[in-house]
């Protein structure tokens, strides 16, 4: 398996897809590749990219590729699609869209399904994102659906999250206000043909205005048709602006500090879940214990955590 | 804070409002009310509704609530508002809505905040929803949007899961179809008297009948305009009907039984994250480790993540 990480860092996309796919599936083939990789990371740009369904978010990325393919940048897209939590089947809609990309050498798309809190989405994302940093892509693009906490964590720990709205109704701002308004470091309307873009815009605008952010930095808002290319070049000089800040700054060392210590919690938390589980339908004491919180209600559910966090300390089991 | 539990049970208002703000704000004065208040649970019937925002999904909970309380049933509703992360401020809008119902004592409307995953909205929510079930509302209503994991786990944990979608495009269908389709116990098209209905709703029942489901039960689509009440009639049949289907198969102690230990999973889950996080500040030796894990990468994540736990167990601190 070291053989895999070698070939990763010679650059053979081969090795690269087999790696996430060990990680997608939860392979233990994966831990000492994935172990040996997190030296060799720390050096992409990661961006995050997220938006309502029919915002146009995949058509944006595709171009934005490009264009960032012309400035001569490498680019890595983990697209995660929400897919059903109980089946784990893949939604290939963004696989199909982004095809003209796929010919290029330089960049490495993968869809990675999302499959219930219990697999670690988080976990496998970060690792494939580590990954691809370590194959030496200069940017990764994660694209996300949606303002569910999953994506907001994953857009969290990126570098740059780009929110992607689009024109039409006061629906999808009250959406955007209410989830990942403050998250964002770039927002984009996209669709700005239409002739109701500029009520949106100007929605947003009012809204970055009236929160109060911490930063000195007022987030650009970029009017783009991803379809035509219009406004694409603004957002990659955008993207790439905000990296230089951040390097300008000292805000990547702390950015880089936030994501390898969610990665740790991350982890930590599943492990914890698998042992809590097997305890729980294994281990006769904590069998005892199901029945006293679920049929005669005689211990609370708070209450039983601490039994459960104690019987295992005890057993060493954690 | 024995009286704060009395006073619930007794049928006081007050101490409900009261006992979920202190859950909010994770108050530990919640603590011992709500551990004593398990026993008194597990009676009321818990619905989840889901769609993305625009959906009319808020308008349609206001008119089936008053659909069931013409039935003689009282009703609580927990209105998830996805408010930012980091700011924790409530966006209004779901309670200015239902503000017809505010007058009637048979109904209690709370709005919660997502705060994060820290936060732990789950924990908050389950908790909020077992105050409605002591206080002896016949239906609980969570109102959740979109489908993101924090959604889905939290309709997931229902007795009775309603999907709404609205016509209009296959964008909606899409994310329909990756998220939560498989979930739903219930489909309604909202917004029904829109042209372009009819399709929708053919769509809706073509993919339920393409998608494998394992039950014997075909979800019900109904068509429905919350603003005039078209379908309601037919939609609280529908929640009703389901309920009664649980009771006749027996699946009422499975999902109750689900439900209690996703309880206790979040429970153990926060409790962990808060123990390590504080370590990772607070103790010389994890303090070390983050260095080795951020400055010289000489450790990865998943390492990383077993000599935490190694350490927490030695010093019995989980």
């Amino acid at each position: 398996m070291d053989d895999l990480l070698q070939r990763i860092l010679d650059g053979d996309r081969r090795a690269v897809a087999r790696l996430i796919t060990l990680v997608e599936n939860g392979d233990p083939a994966a831990k000492e590749p994935i172990r040996k990789l997190h030296e060799y990371t720390g050096k992409a740009h990661i961006v995050g990219v997220t938006g309502a369904p029919g915002s146009g978010k995949s058509t944006l990325v595709n171009s934005l590729t490009k264009e960032l393919r012309r400035r001569g940048k490498s680019v890595g897209i983990i697209a995660i699609d929400p897919t059903s939590p109980f089946t784990g089947g893949a939604v290939l809609g963004d696989r199909v869209r982004m095809q003209d990309l796929a010919t290029d050498p330089e960049v490495f798309i993968r869809s990675m399904g999302t499959r219930g809190s219990l697999g670690g989405i988080s976990v496998a994302t970060n690792d494939a994102v580590n990954i691809l940093d370590a194959f030496g892509k200069d940017l990764i693009i994660v694209e996300t659906v949606g303002a569910g906490q999953v994506e907001v964590d994953i857009v969290k720990l990126a570098h740059t999250s780009v929110v992607v709205t689009m024109p039409g109704g006061g629906d999808e701002i009250q959406a955007l206000k209410a989830g990942i308004m403050e998250i964002g470091d770039i927002f984009v309307v996209n669709k700005a043909d239409r002739e109701d873009a500029g009520r949106t815009y100007t929605e947003i605008m009012m809204m970055l205005e009236m929160s109060q952010r911490d930063e000195d930095r007022v987030p650009p808002v970029i009017r783009t048709v991803a379809t035509t290319g219009r406004g694409v070049e603004e957002l990659a000089d955008a993207v790439l602006d905000h990296y230089r800040y951040l390097k300008e700054r000292g805000l990547l060392e702390k950015k880089a500090k936030e994501r390898i210590l969610a990665e740790l919690m991350e982890i930590i938390d599943r492990r914890v879940e698998r042992n809590v589980s097997r305890a729980l339908q294994e281990d006769p004491e904590m069998v005892e214990l199901v029945k006293k919180l679920v049929d005669t209600r005689e211990i609370d559910p708070h209450s039983g955590a601490q039994i459960v966090i104690q019987h295992l300390l005890k057993k060493a089991e954690v």
